[in-house]
């Protein structure tokens, strides 16, 4: 994704640098010394841009965090629009996380592990943007239960289930598999509305 | 849980300090002086039973995922019994297991963060370990789909959706909350069965 935009391109080269060598040997063990050379910077540059390796990765946290809180915000205003049906809403919001998520895989390994090693005010900042996705999905899906669309589920859990099994994707789903993202994220739009249980039979 | 045999208890004692030690600093940060001196031993007595730190993590590892597999293998094995119902089957199933992922607490944040200091080979059978149980878990509904009792869902994507599901409680459950695990459980095995889309007023 070069932006040709040669200006601002230090701080987005030191990001990159960054993120590759942290998902390589984690945030502990790479070196600003092996992020400037990747980046192909000069130390000084990079200091100009950051004051230390934590502010770093707490770039890359927030940005990721950013991305994944506006996107689902876009999709969740989208599926508000009148004629939209319940699935493909659903289908919307949840492919839109699964696409933001993944791509943003190193991210999803500094959340599990890196985290720890941000500053206590910088790692809240990061995971009270994680509420508030999480308690985005859980307005939408209350406002479907409201409106008599869903059944009165527990929306907590039901949003934590949502959450965990679109995160959970990282660990097992990879493209050139035997399905592709949008028909993983169709058995996961169809399991969660409309159960796996077999219609049964009319009685009598 | 003191079991009061004192012939075998330093091996389980090093086990209990190590596991609170490794929840509470990491296991990069604790060190076997502190594993010994929280479990009141002596070195000696350590590395009579141990090699080093690793191999106590690797045994924590072990046992945990041991135990995680009898648990679903026995609560498989009981809801194939005749005469029960698929969601008093699913119940048993998930409650056995989210019972046995939080008890043990330090293995979740092993799994998540510490197993990367585990050489490769001991990594590889403790990742084995749980794939055996996603496989049982799958092959279990795969048996529920071939008898006709679930509709042809993809096993795969809902075995992982519900081990995800499972996981997750570990950041958000906690005991003395609104809700009673059982309670979350019974929610789970109703979002995965029937779904929470409303039901529809018979057109016409």
């Amino acid at each position: 994704m070069g932006t040709g935009n040669t200006a601002g391109d230090t701080f987005g080269q030191i990001l990159e640098a960054a993120k590759e060598l942290f998902y390589e040997k984690g945030y502990e063990n790479a070196t600003t010394r092996e992020i400037t050379d990747r980046a192909g910077i000069t130390k000084a540059a990079m200091y100009y841009h950051f004051r230390n390796k934590q502010e770093i990765l707490y770039t890359i946290c927030l940005q990721a965090a950013d991305e994944l809180i506006g996107n689902m915000r876009e999709a969740i205003a989208a599926s508000r629009e009148p004629g939209g049906d319940l699935r493909g809403q659903m289908r919307r919001i949840l492919l839109s996380y699964a696409n933001t998520y993944l791509k943003n895989k190193i991210f999803n390994k500094i959340l599990l592990h890196d985290i720890e090693y941000l500053d206590e005010d910088k790692k809240r900042v990061i995971l009270d943007k994680e509420k508030e996705n999480v308690h985005q999905l859980r307005g939408f899906l209350e406002g479907l239960i409201e409106r008599g669309v869903l059944r009165p589920v527990n929306p907590t859990v039901m949003t934590f289930s949502l959450i965990s099994t679109l995160h959970w994707l990282f660990f097992w789903y990879r493209e050139g598999g035997p399905l592709t993202l949008e028909q993983v994220i169709d058995e996961i739009v169809d399991l969660f509305l409309f159960g796996s249980a077999a219609p049964q039979p009319p009685a009598g």
